[in-house]
């Protein structure tokens, strides 16, 4: 099962792909399931029941509708670097035998097709396309065999990251949060739709229609199941929580010359079998003048 | 005004200090005037309303009431590393000219009187007094002179650390934010009450009743002010986000020989004014045992 999220009108809705086209159902709409969030916190049964409840929803043109993050608020964004060998080393790191985790605020969120914004204060907006694991099931001290079992679904991320504040300090946490620099989407893809923990899928990040990163999946230093695993080890995750599993070789920062973004360019992320994420990148301050 | 968040019975409540006594009411009494965080979200005015809806309220035992962090669900836990000249030293730092920020997840937080878990995997948990400075309004680009505005009020932390999981890798989440070591009490003082940023209060940490930190809020790098400023200079600070402020020297990992917190032992975190937010530490071991 394939969900979006999305708002028409301020009004809230979830929409299932059924046969190539999109039926949604809106918040006060009889039917209408709940949002996302509150399906997976309610379980795999919940997320069926939504999809009986769309299948013969009225469709939805997506272009006429505004797209929302897959989960807008949800408790943790659990953030992995340094989890493709080949970027680990082009950005000067030893590879760690521990998972590299840094946190991301839902501030910096925003959807599919918003545009990521480069502040005033940096020309250093770069991008890593990721996958994201999206947990379905409390988990604490899970196995790594039994990890996938909490994975409710996948979806896409682009986690746009301002150098400069990246490194400005021994955290990277200021340049890993500036407003509207967190793309994540387009759909939540239910992972018995997917190959376990995506093995094998391709990741493509294209800047512009040039292919900028290209790699696997199965190139990942600790899979999805491992990070399940490690980061259940030392802390509860719970439905909902969303694990932005790490971006392979090919960052604009590592490129001679550096390849940042700017105002007017357009980025995808591609994971096979799950989707497109594509947002245009936008002038902070031409929005602003704009708004 | 004070307040402190509390549970009595599964019920959440609030209480508000009149006299060196608490008032309150809890969820569903006549006149609740609801949880801390949507009282935060609705403003400084939704505050004095509810202290005075408080203020003739039943007083309530706190010893005989669960009491909560003041917020238990932010949208942000921004914490401030190295921001005390000697932590920073002690650490092994240069003092960055930027702040160290890093994330700390909901699961991590406990209130007043709950035990601070020692994991089964590390021996080194170490205690980290600090500072709280609770947002109160939208906040981004807000300049220095502007950012006290901002605040709505100050309560303490134990930011609980388990250092060797803090530096398996180059990024400190895992370390900060292991289930129930991130202490979180046991008030809420709003900001009118306080000398603004908390300048001049003294900190002292004390574990099993010896002082093992104790500074002025001073002598931090980044005042609350400054702190504020430069983090809404890249994301949107929101009412209810906490900022937890960073720890001065004299942690356990940097003492020789090294001191970390144990079954049996008890922290308390002392700032002048605000409050003093103790916790029991337990083997997580022990408490699953018992559970």
């Amino acid at each position: 099962m394939r969900f979006v999220s999305f708002k028409d009108n301020e009004v809230v809705g979830l929409a299932l792909e059924v046969d190539r086209t999109w039926r949604g159902l809106k918040d006060g709409d009889a039917g209408y399931p709940s949002d996302l969030l509150s399906l997976v916190r309610s379980g795999d049964q919940a997320l069926a029941q939504a999809a009986e409840a769309l299948k013969n929803a009225p469709a939805v043109n997506l272009d006429r509708v505004t797209l929302l993050p897959p989960i807008s608020n949800p408790e943790k964004i659990v953030c992995v670097g340094l989890n493709y060998t080949d970027h680990s080393a082009e950005s000067g790191f030893k590879q760690p035998d521990f998972p590299t985790i840094f946190g991301r605020f839902n501030s910096s969120l925003i959807a599919h097709g918003a545009p990521i914004l480069r502040p005033e204060v940096s020309v250093q907006l770069d991008y890593e396309g990721e996958l994201v694991a999206i947990i379905g099931k409390p988990a604490r001290d899970v196995s790594e065999s039994d990890a996938l079992d909490y994975v409710a679904g996948y979806s896409i991320f682009n986690d746009g990251s301002i150098r400069d504040y990246q490194f400005k300090a021994p955290q990277w946490t200021p340049g890993k949060n500036f407003d509207d620099t967190g793309a994540f989407g387009p759909w939540f893809v239910t992972a018995d739709e997917l190959p376990p923990g995506c093995e094998g899928l391709r990741l493509q990040t294209r800047l512009n229609g040039q292919v900028v990163q290209d790699a696997s999946i199965s190139d990942m230093v600790f899979s999805v199941a491992k990070l399940i695993s490690i980061l259940s080890g030392f802390m509860t995750l719970v439905p909902g929580d969303v694990i932005v599993t790490g971006t392979p070789s090919g960052v604009g920062l590592a490129r001679k010359p550096q390849l940042f973004m700017k105002d007017g360019d357009v980025c995808e992320v591609e994971i096979e079998r799950i989707g497109i994420l594509s947002n245009p990148i936008k002038d902070r301050s031409v929005k602003r003048a704009a708004a």
